[in-house]
């Protein structure tokens, strides 16, 4: 996770909550990506270190835990650099250059200058991230499949020039999410100032839940609903499903208000925040602990990938 | 300088003479860029280990002192890549695209296909090379200017978006070198396969001598000689200038012949690379010496570039 802003709802739910399951089945590496955080960010990169702590503290009240996963960061670890630089020597210009989601990035920052050599190379640096772990998996969403792909044809390049298959062909674990659009409807982002944010206090999230947009056909009280079209109705559905069924009805039949339903809604948001808030309140007082458990990452990960790129430069001859 | 091959007499007269006179006016870091080596020789990379170690055997027979200036390999130094990533983040695509070198050698490699995203990024490594050491000066040829513009201006960019002056604009050191041609008139170069190694033994740098291109249009012993336009005498003008006045005479007036006149020069060279293959032999014997410089030139490298780290990362705050 590249460590550009603070952690909000749809980061819990579209990927800590994942995270979470998955580190009791597998052997996991959360990574905070601030090389790739700066690819964006360089004109204030002041950010990237803040958040760096910050997203981290959000991992470890969210329920992912340094007992049984590696939380670590990008830059700490020399190894994701060097194998970077040996797989940048062996990708073909054009692969990166008919990417398709490098030329949809390009256009979707508009309001940054990433015609970069280092937002270019984007996708070569995260196969390093993935490929010095020898990652079996990777959960991701579906726009990052073709990434994935550029990632499985790096390998497979690599393991036939030095004629040995050092390199795992990685496979994506995709997961259904439910999607949560953001206070006006568009994709919940810090660049569109539309988040409910983790640390949000009771009251700046009731703010938030209030000014939520609505079923835009209900004008007054009394008209019927539609709460399959509601985007306060899809918060009920993710965070208070018990309730979903008895909500719609009362919406269909005009029996609850949009004002009522999003004050409930927002009871329930500070209720299902509440345990993590505590959680990332005591873990800020104790940055120790922090540092601590990201000293404890880097020695796991350094590790792991010290020994890929021994076999790496083996098989080079390098 | 990469160490893609054994070094032969055009390395010598084009540098090491010249870095064995800069050591004794300027505090100097002599780079093995392994690196950069890997870009063209990724499809048979273990040819950079061998030449690493072989050509660093070289420049210390040729005069360059590991008392007098650091000798550090390239990989050795985390730092490079780190400074190589946080320019390559801004560091528009254009400047490199626009690079007259990378369109050249394009072209001229075109038996290596460096097609490559670490190709066309082999301008800011480089500036990362000099930036992270803060050269005042860099001792090019004149074909490197451009890519020294290019770190002056990747320099610029750094301290603008910044706000203050970290990085040193370097200044180009150049030095009129004689020009050497290989055997066959071409630029000596081991893809050319007509270099005189500095390791060549007496028999075989006579036999490459014998077959070296003189002057075309004396084609009998008796017809007049064009030294000027012979590339032997070009040779005696470089390794024994004392003779080059009588020779020149000597050939005009076909008072001597071309095979008498490569023999000699033959005998000059085995001369003049007697006491450098000595040394050569004697440093081969202790390789315990030769790592132990490299290691010393890592501890010195990453002092210098550790400290020069710092300063970046605290103005970017990162």
């Amino acid at each position: 996770m590249r460590p550009t802003g603070r952690l909000h709802l749809g980061h819990l739910v579209g990927a800590l909550n994942n995270w979470a399951r998955l580190q009791d089945e597998y052997e996991c590496f959360f990574m905070v990506a601030d090389w790739h955080a700066l690819m964006s960010e360089y004109a204030n990169p002041s950010i990237i270190k803040e958040n760096a702590f910050d997203n981290i503290i959000d991992w470890i009240a969210c329920g992912i835990s340094p007992d049984k996963a590696t939380i670590f960061i990008q830059s700490d670890v020399k190894e994701h650099l060097d194998l970077f630089m040996i797989l940048s020597a062996l990708t073909p210009l054009g692969w990166l250059e008919r990417c398709p989601t490098y030329k949809e990035q390009i256009k979707e920052l508009k309001n940054k200058d990433i015609s970069t050599y280092a937002f270019l190379g984007y996708p070569v640096l995260q196969a390093a991230d993935i490929l010095a772990y020898k990652a079996e998996y990777v959960p991701i969403g579906e726009d990052q499949l073709p990434h994935l792909e550029l990632t499985r044809e790096i390998a497979r390049r690599f393991n036939s020039l030095y004629k040995e298959d050092i390199l795992i062909d990685p496979q994506p674990l995709l997961t259904a999410f439910p999607r949560l659009l953001g206070l006006d409807l568009r994709k919940m982002s810090k660049s569109y100032d539309n988040c409910i944010y983790l640390s949000d206090s009771r009251d700046i999230l009731h703010k938030k839940v209030m000014s939520m947009i609505t079923d835009p056909k209900r004008i007054k009280r009394t008209d019927p609903g539609h709460p399959e079209k509601c985007n306060v109705h899809s918060y009920y559905a993710v965070f208070k499903p018990e309730l979903v069924e008895e909500i719609k009805e009362k919406c269909k039949f005009a029996q609850i208000g949009c004002t009522e339903c999003k004050a409930k809604l927002s009871e329930i948001l500070t209720e299902h925040l509440r345990p993590i808030q505590e959680k990332r309140n005591k873990l800020i007082s104790d940055k120790k602990q922090i540092s601590d458990i990201i000293d404890k990452g880097k020695i796991k990960a350094e590790e792991v990938t010290s020994g890929t790129l021994k076999e790496v430069k083996r098989v080079m001859g390098i």
